[in-house]
């Protein structure tokens, strides 16, 4: 059934919010002044606040003192709908079929975030205010890599003061499982490029006497993994937070196990540091991964070259408590240990970003557990870290020192980012039962102050 | 001085008979048939025969029964004038700056095969005939990979019955130095890819659970050698006949030494197997050298994938007894051998060719040897052999089952396939008087048959 929860979101998802091309800008403006509306139906103070790019829309309730404020994060803007002619219905013309919305944003992250709205237009409609403080932040550039947030954050620092934020940006493991993300691995990036012959040389000619650039590159990358797949980097692992056994125990039990993540990567057979389980590899563990390598003749058949230069690409995942800076320097230097000479090695370092955890099991881990338990009554819950980055989680807790709760509906083939970009109805329900479930428990983390046991 | 010798090479330089460009048919055509007039004004009968691609030059002089026969072989056909704006001089109209001809094919071939040319036409002006049967061939595909050589071989057999080839297509180590090219490395080429997930896989989502393609090429390519610079293939030495104790002595005397591999490849430090020095290791051991590789993201800046597939294109320079095919098999079983489970490794074999050596104290090459002292008085003799291959070389032994006597006069800085490709006069000169010595020394090998002592 349309009601005005589903018509309305329909609405959210007409606007070709693509924050990334400029043809759209008007598109995106009219977009927040639409949200800003649809918050201040709500009963919601709403201002749609200009920044460099694309404007904030920042909204709050009546603050009580005493109680405690949560800030709910999302945003309007949208990937680009490219390749255009892949989707089965027009991107920005949204359909229902068998229970699943198709458009542009249905799961990343207009579905998601106007859960949280409905949940507190109904909230307030029934109950006459929210039992908590609320500030209300979705902002419209968070698909072009949210580059003017942490300014905002710092010059409206005062205004956003708040106890926890929330976010609604991450997946469920499955179908209908409740999930809390309580971890996301951070990430330190560096290029590294072997210069030798000062031209490409020929190798029958030359071939023999000197060093080869590509086979250079490639005994470096070589040397970064032990056999056992564990990182060979001198102090890598130094400052590397060990999984909690209960961490272990808990992910066993997911129905997300090694079989699942090879049907999903299509390999044969999984790999990587012995000891662990995929998703402990993937969520616990930090890696070394080249995202690319190149040098020499790329064509097709054959050319007798020795490619005066080649070069490699590298991300290194990191868990709590690595140093994306001190990682950095080891792998730099363990590149120059295993450096020959009669080459030159170039190191560019790229960008680095922290791992992020924060404690499930604190008050407001707590709070969310039970708010996602009232949201899928009956169903197990699942506490999972993921294997990405999410900047703006860091940015939050290093401007506003908070800690921040993720609870995603995004399903693993909810298609974010590619055609055919879907969220099912049901989904979008449980979002807004979730949150007013989310609030009522955050209602309550003001009466046991500090508690953090398990 | 221009006489005739200079005058008619600088005509002969001024068709632009590049092979692989139809446009130039014509050219080629019109190039072929000047060059067999020039044999037939020396005395010599000769025919230009059709082949399915450029025709070719046959010439011979009255054969006497009981005289040595030597099959003479260069090519009228060149390479493409690109990049012509590089070039300081028109590439076909020849001109002459401070003793050095500079135009297309000055060197690469037609100097060189012209100078053999112009030495037939003064000895048997002077002497009236010439000291021992010839057969002149010039094709006009050297440059396209000579890729109707072999059945014109064989479909005139027996016209080109001979005891010996000489070719004038190889290099003099430095200017001055009397050159004689003993040996040729072979090659075996093959490319191998290694392929891990269904699709370019998210490094945060997934990275650590599976086998990064990209890391398992490297991982392979570093098994290739050991710390000691060899090749740690199983089998791959079995056949290598080692160096002559002679050979090395010699060529440590030689004016090309590890300084100047250093000055002209421009690295820092010389590199390779232990206990041989560059020049052993460029013309008288195998190699394992990586000319191409590629994987994952190749533009600016970082993209985090783990790619699906990554490849690199391998070839060996082998030397004698070592089979290609046998080494492409070893290799083959080591890249399967060292792959990891949970990836698929596809092998490609590629093109292959035998390596060459001649014994240079047999009867002929001590012909050739004295040949060279006559035509560069006073010079030390430099035998060498040299780390590309000449497929031809062996086309002639396996068709006509003859050795080859290679006496080159390029220069290392002759550019020859490059922009103001270029030969000194005095190169010419001697490469006429050359021909007359070599031709009067071949007359006397039929007077000590069989003899093959140093």
């Amino acid at each position: 059934m349309i009601d005005d929860d589903l018509s309305l979101l329909l609405e959210f998802l007409r606007f070709p919010s693509v924050s990334t091309d400029p043809s759209r800008n008007a598109a995106v403006a009219q977009c927040a002044d639409w949200l800003a509306g649809q918050i201040r139906d709500a009963g919601l103070s709403v201002e749609v606040i200009p920044t460099p790019g694309h404007p904030v829309v920042l909204a709050k309730n009546s603050h009580v003192p005493g109680r405690p404020t949560v800030l709910i994060y999302g945003h309007y803007d949208v990937q680009p709908e490219d390749p255009v002619d892949q989707w089965d219905s027009p991107p920005f013309d949204p359909v229902i079929r068998d229970g699943v919305i198709y458009a542009r944003g249905a799961t990343d992250n207009k579905g998601q975030i106007f859960a949280h709205i409905r949940g507190m237009t109904a909230t307030i409609r029934e109950e006459g205010e929210l039992p908590v403080n609320v500030i209300v932040l979705v902002e419209g550039e968070e698909e072009i890599g949210s580059c003017n947030l942490e300014s905002f954050l710092s010059t409206h620092r005062d205004a956003l003061k708040c106890d926890v934020v929330a976010v609604s940006d991450t997946g469920m493991i499955a179908p209908g499982v409740p999930t809390l993300t309580y971890g996301l691995r951070g990430i330190a990036a560096l290029e590294f490029r072997i210069k030798g012959p000062s031209v490409d040389l020929h190798s029958g000619i030359y071939g023999g006497a000197v060093r080869n650039p590509a086979v250079v590159v490639a005994q470096l990358i070589a040397t970064l993994h032990r056999p056992d797949g564990s990182i060979a980097v001198l102090g890598f692992y130094d400052d590397v937070q060990p999984l909690e056994e209960w961490e272990r125990a808990a992910w066993a039990q997911l129905p997300l196990g090694d079989a699942e993540l090879k049907a999903v990567t299509g390999v044969s057979q999984l790999a990587g540091e012995h000891g662990y389980s995929g998703l402990e590899r993937i969520w616990g563990r930090p890696t070394a991964e080249v995202n690319g390598i190149g040098g020499g003749f790329q064509g097709e058949g054959s050319k007798t070259v020795i490619p005066k230069e080649a070069f490699a690409k590298l991300t290194f995942r990191l868990v709590p408590n690595q140093d994306p800076a001190r990682v950095l320097k080891l792998i730099e230097a363990h590149l120059r240990m295993h450096c020959p000479d009669g080459v030159l090695l170039e190191i560019t370092p790229g960008h680095t970003g922290e791992s992020y955890v924060a404690d499930p099991h604190s008050k407001y881990g707590r709070a969310a557990q039970e708010a996602l338990r009232i949201a899928f009554p009956g169903k197990p819950l699942a506490l999972i870290r993921e294997g990405g980055s999410i900047p703006i989680i860091n940015t939050f807790k290093r401007v506003l020192g908070v800690e921040t709760i993720l609870v995603g509906l995004a399903l693993p083939d909810c298609r974010a980012h590619a055609p055919n970009e879907n969220f099912p109805v049901a989904n979008f329900r449980a979002g807004i039962a979730l949150n007013r479930a989310l609030l009522m428990q955050l209602a309550t983390t003001s009466e046991s102050p500090g508690a953090s046991s398990r």
